[in-house]
């Protein structure tokens, strides 16, 4: 057999060799306030689960399943789980939660566990029959499978410099039936560090079990002892080769040992192929590891720490010498049942090997530089091998005897990570780097299963995927539904204004300057009028000023100049009288309207305005640089000069119910409130803001009006309106949270809007 | 009558009293090298005659008018002018020009007179009824009409200030009135200053006037005069009032005396209706003044300082207290027609009044702040009333007497003028700050008949209509056909490149690294092997390192900084071994493919590489920042470095054929040479870039493939190709002028791509 680690050594190929594909299944039950499983079905809202990528059930109704997608490292990976866990978390019912450990810990009566209600009919009936053969006891129990794939440039190198008499997909499973091999042999050193579920209540076991297994003493892991969902005696398949594995297993299935291949149960799964046999053809593609209990103090079952160390201990087992006979692995298989019913808080019996086989695993880091991080990690559960304590079940154990209920301190966990995941509802941990509205859309998206791939993280571009259908979107709402010139035109205020004039809509006067000498040649034509000079291209309420009944000359100047300060060209706008609206048009409908107050603080007779702007900013849905649907309000220079033309500075206290306003300008972003008004706007504005945006080509737009009285309809005559500027890729978060009055869940109708077939 | 030199002084309104909008419609006639009348056909490559909003025919077939649109200034519709006449010049036949007289010196046979060819049996039957009344050579005069609108704004304030009895149409159909009496008064000053049709044969007068007038003698202006193209004497039409004038029009149509209201000619006429009864109702909206003849010393037939000075002189028709009466406006036809036949090398008979007309003007230009120019040109003018050789008829006589023949002056006149538009055939004048590829666009358009409103020209932002279907277009090709999404993928080479792989298309693997370390860290998987390192997202080739043979360390880390200097991500891709081709697709077709070659010089064992850059870069196609097809050839750090690779300094003498590359990278913007090689690029490939167009979404793109054999098909087994690039909103202009090779015009394709129905 290859010599893996001579060739990575001396070959430089350590860098190829830790890359690796990740990706991982994880089960739980849902459980009440009590500790109890649900009664409820699993929830509706996430959608159809005969295609559902992210969130299935396993085998009970109240058993959801949790599949990251493929990722390409462990940090992504860890990511995606997070996000998954937030979506999953927030969708439950309010008095619902995940069960922390992977044996509940107290089982409902056998009448009451419900196979998960799914859509095909076959796979009920395999539920059904797996009742009939392990108890439905068992199947209650969950775990963490781990998939993992080598880089296939990797297999592709070694196979360049080795030159096997083989072909690239033999030489691939042949890989692979190594690491599985040594798995098999080494697993229980998996099962003392990380195995957890310590106890279980007497209606878990069979009859006959109970007799054996002393249930006054805890468990490093019942669910990977003997005692575990574990195929009847009677089955042994062969990992020796592939054409030995296929052939047992076919064998199996023909003599009725098993109903079908996928009954096999087994530590480690070859995957890549629907029936076995494929294997001999296609290879095995990746390994699915499914030792793993959950860690009820990691709050999505597994530590990320620990998926590093695993993936470690995967690449060990290439990498050393050895390669375990079908004795060794029977005598591996032994070792791991033995492990799985020691006393968690006593030493290993075979604490010799394990710490030869960590160290083992150090020299590789050693060799192929790897991150002093993992190296760190691997001294850590080497440690373990000392500190029994240290092993998770060691501190579950531990807890339990400090006086901790295991169930109340699951419950008490299990809350504990819900509340965690409401903390920031508006974001989605695991991608809360990326853009609140692209989290949102993720969070929706991964709710109703749509597939999704982020094409670029920074970009904030991803793309979703129902059955054989892809959009592209780029920063929540950019998508193909636009036609590229409307964000030409909508980037430009000078032409957008003139394309709306154009196709009859009400906008305001304008003049546009290319040089501050130019606009000051026109001040007469502006003279004794309200005014609005602002920068031709920005955004933000950079360099605007309004002058509501006109400006003198200095002023004019001054302002001018402030506008040239953000662009080249400015425009100097007739001051339309009125409230300004922001409307949401997705598609052919106003989805939403909102009134944009512009920063302001109540008086109450007693706080100075500094005291209650500092009170206002206290709020948890108001931060700073757009990380939250409000932003603080500022004490700056332009929130001074405003205060000043109401009479006030920052220590003076407003009486009781006064409005003070800090601001001219009503953008959310310089710390305005939200306030949705959807409902109370009338429809004939709403109309025009959908008219405006068909005329400039895009499917989502956000159109501000000037609207003196939203209760009176706009008539051909009488427009009652002002459009002062159309916005493509508009802010969608301050829909979904306004300050006041109703959230508007755009994102879910960006999602419609792309997927109409979807009827969501 | 209203005062409103008092109003405008008093309320400020000099700015909005100078704003005006303006157009001009130039008639003239297509002559030979030897300056007789064409005998070809109006050129087929304007299209359709029917709607063409630039490019008409006159009366004869030979005689084009060209058609400014309505601008907000002289300098734009001057820009208009210029280049409609580019358009024209250059779509001329080789040895046809533009005659820049008013009346043809060498007339033709009255048998070889063609009116014009149109469409509309009508419009051919009215011609053919003006030669029964007035014969065929009359009809063969040009000249130019000034179309002139005051500021709607600037009425509507004098009308809320003045309160007059009337309604504001009435109001403004009275503005109108007092600038037409006036002008019929004075008009005869623009005669002095601007006539210049100085002779005409024999053949041009009708017999019984050759007995009057003297032909030995040069006028001002025969157009002008009596012996002009004028209505015969039982023609009168009242200009006191709209009433008055709208009843004797329709009284001389009744009476026969004329054939229809459009018969009436005028030096002054009202616009903005298609009856004169209707000016009852909707007013006068504009005034057209037709008075003025081709000066042959302006290339487009009126310098834009004439155009100025009629812009002013008409704002004094209003200014000035007086409000010509019906008799003084018979007096005003009297003086036009007596300055009209006057010696052009004297003075003019009304001196007096002339000097005090423009000296009022002065002091209205000084009253309302004008500009100094404004005042230099008026100044010039009144001059001109002390030197009668400085008008335009002066120059004329002051060249014939001098020796030169009216005739062989035109001709030479006419040639210059052609010339000059065919000094830099890529660009088109008028436009010349916009980009080449806007300017080819406009070109086009102009050409073919499409309605231009330019939106924004800093912004390259048109619109073109043709009958009511609108579009936009952004630097030449970026259209509502491209979804928005499209643009957003190829902004993002990573995300291009994923989803192009995700299609199935042949992409070279490559890394995507946030930090030096990153790609640092890398560096192993890339050893061996030819990379390219650059930049994610800019463009023109900068900060791209390529290593066709692998790079060791200290170069790679090297190209990586370099790399990171221009982007905060960077790429480390595979090289693919060929050459590259870009292909440029439009719709459903690749429409051109381009091999760009290095810069580099062809060396003639003879002169050093310095010589031969300059040499190459003498080239009127080669210059700088894109303002010409290709661009010159740098002689800087990298091009040292580059030749020092092929053991050269500048100073080195290449043996003759030897190639020198002085860039690696073979972009045009670095001095590369644009090959065109569409036809013989295998199709194989072309389908492939329009798939990949669409598999983007977008209807126009620039693929970047690398193929090292274009004749062997690309097939699915072995494609033969690897895309390395999309881009949108690709040049143009390398295919149109490539430095070898045929011409693409693919302005022509995205026109044809944007109105289908024209069938271009």
């Amino acid at each position: 057999m290859t010599d893996f680690k001579e060739i990575i050594l001396s070959k430089h190929l350590s860098t190829l060799f830790s890359k690796a594909s990740f990706g991982i299944e994880k089960e739980s039950q849902r459980i009440t306030d009590k500790g109890s499983i649900a009664k409820t079905n699993h929830p509706a809202v996430f959608g159809n689960r005969s295609f559902h990528p992210y969130i299935q059930t396993d085998f009970a109704e109240t058993q959801p399943e949790l599949i990251s997608p493929p990722t390409q490292s462990v940090d992504e990976m860890y990511e995606w789980l997070t996000a998954i866990h937030d979506v999953v978390l927030r969708s439950l019912p309010q008095d619902e939660y995940l069960l922390p450990l992977s044996i509940p810990p107290v089982m409902p009566a056998s009448d009451e566990v419900r196979v998960a209600v799914l859509d095909s009919e076959a796979d009920v009936q395999y539920r059904e029959y797996l009742v009939s053969v392990y108890g439905n006891k068992k199947q209650m129990v969950s775990g963490i499978h781990y998939n993992f794939e080598l880089d296939p440039a990797l297999i592709k190198e070694l196979y360049q410099i080795e030159k096997p008499a083989l072909s690239l997909k033999s030489f691939q499973s042949e890989i692979y039936l190594k690491m599985a091999h040594n798995f098999l042999r080494y697993q229980w050193i998996l099962t003392y560090l990380m195995g957890a579920s310590i106890a279980a209540d007497a209606s878990y076991f069979e009859k006959e079990e109970t007799k054996d297994f002393p249930l006054q003493h805890f468990a490093r892991s019942i669910r990977s002892s003997q005692y575990g969902y574990v195929n009847k005696g009677d089955v042994h398949v062969s990992f020796d080769s592939i054409e030995a594995y296929v052939n047992d297993i076919e064998e199996m299935v023909a003599s009725g040992k098993l109903s079908a291949e996928k009954e096999f149960y087994s530590t480690v799964r070859f995957r890549g192929v629907k029936r076995a046999r494929d294997l001999l053809t296609n290879g095995i593609a990746y390994l699915e590891f499914r030792l793993f209990d959950l860690n009820p103090f990691a709050a999505f079952g597994m530590h990320k720490k620990d998926m590093h160390f695993i993936h470690y201990f995967l690449l060990y087992l290439l990498w050393m010498d050895e390669d375990a006979t079908e004795e060794q692995m029977i005598l591996g298989k032994q070792l791991n049942y033995r492990t799985a019913l020691e006393n968690p808080l006593t030493p290993s019996a075979y604490q010799a090997e394990g710490t030869a086989f960590l160290n083992g695993m150090l020299e590789m880091l050693d060799g192929i530089h790897a991150d002093e991080e993992i190296v760190a990690i691997v001294k850590e559960k080497s440690a373990a091998f000392h500190h029994p304590e240290k092993t998770v079940a060691g501190q579950m154990v531990t807890a339990v005897k400090e006086g901790q209920d295991l169930t109340e301190m699951a419950v008490a966990l299990a809350k504990k990570y819900k509340a965690e995941a409401w903390k920031r509802p508006y974001a989605l941990r695991g991608f809360d780097d990326m853009e609140l509205s692209t989290q949102i859309l993720l969070f929706d998206a991964i709710q109703k299963g749509l597939k999704i791939n982020i094409l670029d993280r920074h970009d904030q571009f991803i793309s979703l995927t129902y059955q054989n259908h892809r959009e592209y979107v780029k920063n929540g709402n950019m998508t193909s539904k636009d036609s590229y010139i409307g964000p030409l035109i909508m980037e430009n205020k000078v032409v957008t204004k003139k394309i709306l004039a154009e196709n009859g809509f009400a906008v305001p006067a304008s003049g546009e300057y290319h040089s501050v000498s130019a606009a000051l040649k026109d001040y007469p034509l502006f003279t004794g009028k309200g005014i609005v000079i602002k920068p031709k291209s920005t955004n933000y309420g950079l360099g605007i000023s309004i002058f509501k009944d006109g400006a003198s000359l200095e002023n004019y100047e001054k302002a001018v100049r402030i506008a040239f300060e953000e662009d080249e060209d400015i425009l100097v706008e007739d001051y339309l009288q009125g409230t300004e609206y922001r409307f949401f048009v997705i598609g052919n409908e106003t989805k939403a309207v909102l009134l944009r107050v512009p920063a302001n603080v109540k008086g109450d007779g007693i706080r100075t305005i500094r005291e209650l702007v500092d009170e206002k900013n206290k709020d948890s849905m108001r931060g700073k640089n757009h990380r939250s649907p409000l932003e603080r309000i500022e004490m700056g220079e332009l929130e001074k000069l405003t205060i000043q033309g109401q009479g006030y500075t920052f220590e003076s206290i407003p009486s009781a119910g006064e409005i003070v306003r800090l601001r001219d300008n009503s953008n959310i972003s310089t710390g305005g409130d939200s306030i949705d008004f959807t409902d109370q706007m009338d429809d004939s504005y709403k109309k025009l803001a959908v008219d405006m945006t068909a005329a400039l080509g895009v499917a989502v737009c956000g159109v501000d009006f000037i609207i003196p009285d939203y209760s009176r309809p706009s008539t051909k005559e009488a427009p009652g309106y002002g459009v002062i500027e159309a916005n493509f890729n508009p802010a969608m978060l301050i829909h979904i949270y306004p300050y006041q009055g109703e959230s508007r869940r755009l994102t879910m109708d960006v999602l419609r809007l792309l997927f109409p077939e979807m009827l969501l």
